[in-house]
């Protein structure tokens, strides 16, 4: 049997597990600032990749990106109010500017300076920029306006994960304004799309593009979209959001524009996000009882190369011969990008090394010593097939030319096959033969299923209230309707009228 | 005489020139949130590119970039309080973490949602990241510990300005941990090039690296060094500084680690920043009356395109042409990057256009109607030499061939020739005649001197407090000793005791 790198496996206890690869693979930490975590290196290198291909992405459609102040006046906040009945509460409130002594030694906000109106810090930007596009916009020439904002959002949680559900999270926030409710919606579903490719071509993580059902909308919006990714326990996850807000907020904020025709209109707006959630998406899709792989498109490092040291004279030739192999890597172009290669010189034991990038996921690791540099050889591991059939570690001893010359190929099929396999895993749990609420309940006694894709009447209101509470006793909930789906056949197994698509249902995060 | 863009003049009123060169620059705007902008695409694109830049050469040093929480418990503080004198009090605290409402159909903070430890917005994070190292750090061979941290911080400032004093700004910061005072004072000194060079070759802005004064020091530094930049009123600005903090820091944060002998020692730590104050000293070194002159290197666009068209079919060849001519200068490379070309195919006409990208300072820009297409040629309008002798648009007829040919030497010429305007300006405004404090005094008496370098012998404690009181009496501050300056010859002008050193004395922002 295997002797694996983490303390728990995925079967043992999933939770933990997941725990265990942000601590072992040095990704995160708790800081001790309630909800809020330290990313480390290895993991805000993720997440700069992540943003570097989205950030492409996100300009490539025509989008500009802006900063917005992260306090919003309380007044801003009570117009949504207002407006919006599922408005959420919990918010970091500022209400003062000053410390003082508090006359034990300690420190305390001063009385004298509390603030006449209290600020909130963001939970999501609609009401300032949109307070923004108010002014920016005044005639049709003006639209479309196209931003975005790459940010620190806070929402007061009571039960934090580390990336799943954080009081602080980083994420980018789109919001744009159009002259048409069409264009719009097209704005809305473009997004969806750009989220769709990053999770799949860059993530490696397979999704489903869909229609959130209206109990799942994000508040005031006329609909919502989401990418859903099933994470290795089966349970969906919601990875990316994008929202047609209508003219809603633009009514509320008072975004009007001179039309061709001199005519004043709402504008129609959108808003769409991607947070650093998806981290916690690509542990739980591409993690393994070693800890992470890392998707190379997104790995701060896609090579490592560690040097066999034995503290003597010729230690020197095993360095130069890894300087240059480092160097001959980072020439190489892969993804459109040079390789990103690392020369671990760092004081541990190569084994020690080895097995830290292991559990950080690095795509592929190659070891040096001695009888590789006579040989003019490495030694090549790669992340996605670690073990031989007899369970040794799968090192390959190669010729150091044969190596450079497949190693961008070789990252290439890291990526595509962790693509695959998850791929595999997703369609293997996701049941389609589900024809009532009595087989829905029985799918999901039977322990682990996934997911289940069901006929549905599409209903709205109370009566879409009784089928989320009825599910909920499940611990079920809605995901969506894959977008471009074709029209459903059949009785929807929640209302018994005829169904008019197929929804997802699901254990979530 | 020229009738320049803008409504003010900087020979009229710097300020109120300062202020019009960002609203009309689009750079950014007052966002109704006390303090706090609104960063346009055009300031946030420059913003983007001082980050790359710099982020490059953070990473090029051996740095690691990680995120810190952006609340730190008041306890934090309180440590800090107790160990420095001149701790800042003027932040944002997070008192409550829900809303209600207040019965009158508004919101208020909940009562019932108090935190029982007020969080303070982050003012600098040193706290919270030394806390991160003392549990990172335990080995000499944990050591040296090299992050960065990009992120938005809060001081709640009475007076802002924007761009260069705002509650909320953008910066980075950088907090490393060594074994030795020898190589973190060595790491404090590489930052403060790495500063130097990004002002001087990205930004065009020339600047005294040097150490600050005493009584200018980071509070719990051993030695605060900083690079000073001359605004064209002849004003200072420190536009970046990097702290040498000895074992202060790690002595009230507990940052300790075994040395090879197995003995336990304190860690040496620095830290360094850069802020989005950057950008108002590109605005007051190279702007003029017609706007900002960006440099190529940090310009979101170094070439803008503007279609002359006439609403008639032969449109469609100007814009095709345009677009081909896009295509072939986004193919070049300058600066070790590719060229950023922009066809502007926005509504307003040519000459809206025109004057709106002068105002933003694109480097260079094209104009391009019928008559152009016809012949084959490009007109073409540099930022740096914006009217001939005569006071008219120095627009440049050129073979289209031409201009590609040149185009990237045109860049660095403007790149080139913007600091040395800029070298050129601040050496004409720098005094080094003055030899005692009634010369200092008649200095600035008459009128706008620049900066006066002077001899003085380094005083320390109450000696140097009363030498800054005397200057602060003139509006003056001591701003920095050039580093590897060579030693003074002569009398301290404040204190008639032997020269040690030659330091600025200036006005400053």
């Amino acid at each position: 049997m295997i002797k694996h790198a983490l303390s728990v496996t995925r079967e043992e206890n999933f939770a933990e597990w997941y725990q265990t690869v942000i601590a072992e693979a040095d990704m995160a930490e708790e800081s001790g600032v309630r909800g809020c975590m330290v990313i480390r290196p290895w993991g805000y290198g993720i997440w700069e990749r992540i943003q570097r291909l989205l950030d492409d992405r996100i300009r490539a459609t025509g989008h500009e990106n802006c900063y917005f102040p992260l306090f919003i006046p309380l007044s801003y906040f009570a117009k949504e109010a207002e407006h919006v009945e599922g408005f959420a509460k919990e918010m970091a409130v500022v209400t003062h500017h000053r410390l003082i002594g508090d006359g034990k030694g300690g420190l305390m906000p001063d009385p004298s300076a509390k603030l006449e109106e209290p600020l909130v810090v963001r939970p999501t930007s609609e009401t300032i920029i949109g307070a923004a596009f108010a002014r920016w916009i005044q005639s049709w020439r003006d639209l479309p306006v196209l931003t975005n904002q790459w940010a620190n959002v806070v929402r007061w949680e009571m039960r934090t994960r580390m990336f799943l559900r954080t009081t602080e999270f980083l994420w980018q926030e789109g919001h744009t304004a159009h002259a048409s409710a069409e264009e719009a919606r097209q704005e809305t579903l473009q997004m969806l799309e750009v989220y769709r490719a990053l999770a799949e071509d860059c993530l490696a993580i397979p999704v489903v593009a869909g229609e959130k059902p209206e109990n799942e909308r994000f508040p005031g919006a006329v609909a919502t979209y989401s990418i859903e990714a099933m994470m290795q326990d089966g349970k969906a996850l919601q990875a990316a959001t994008s929202h047609f807000l209508g003219t809603n907020f633009a009514q509320a904020q008072n975004i009007r524009f001179q039309n061709a025709n001199g005519e004043l209109e709402l504008a129609n707006t959108t808003s769409w996000g991607m947070t650093t959630r998806m981290i916690g998406a690509m542990i739980m899709v591409h993690g393994d009882d070693d800890g992470l792989c890392a998707p190379p498109r997104v790995a701060p490092w896609q090579v490592v190369i560690v040097p066999m040291l034995r503290d003597v004279p010729e230690d020197a030739d095993v360095i130069a011969y890894c300087r240059e192999l480092q160097q001959e890597l980072s020439v190489l172009s892969v993804f459109g990008e040079p390789v990103r290669a690392l020369l671990d010189m760092k004081a541990p034991k190569a084994a020690v090394k080895r097995w830290g990038w292991i559990k950080k996921g690095a795509p592929l690791v190659l070891e040096v010593g001695g009888r590789d540099v006579a040989g003019a050889n490495v030694s090549v591991l790669r992340r996605d097939r670690l073990y031989r059939d007899d369970g040794k570690l799968a090192s390959e001893v190669m010729p150091r030319l044969q190596f450079l010359d497949q190693a961008t190929a070789m990252l290439e099929s890291v990526q595509q096959g962790l693509f695959e396999q998850a791929r595999r895993r997703m369609q293997a749990k996701v049941r389609r033969d589900v024809t009532d609420f009595a087989g829905l309940e029985a799918a999901f006694e039977e322990g682990n299923p996934g997911w289940v894709e069901v006929n549905w009447a599409r209903p709205s209101g109370a009566e879409l209230d009784a089928v989320a509470e009825r599910l909920k006793a499940l611990k079920l909930t809605l995901r969506n309707v894959a977008v471009a789906a074709p029209p459903a056949e059949g009785v929807c197994i929640f209302t018994g009228r005829p169904a008019v698509e197929r929804i997802l249902v699901a254990r979530a995060y």
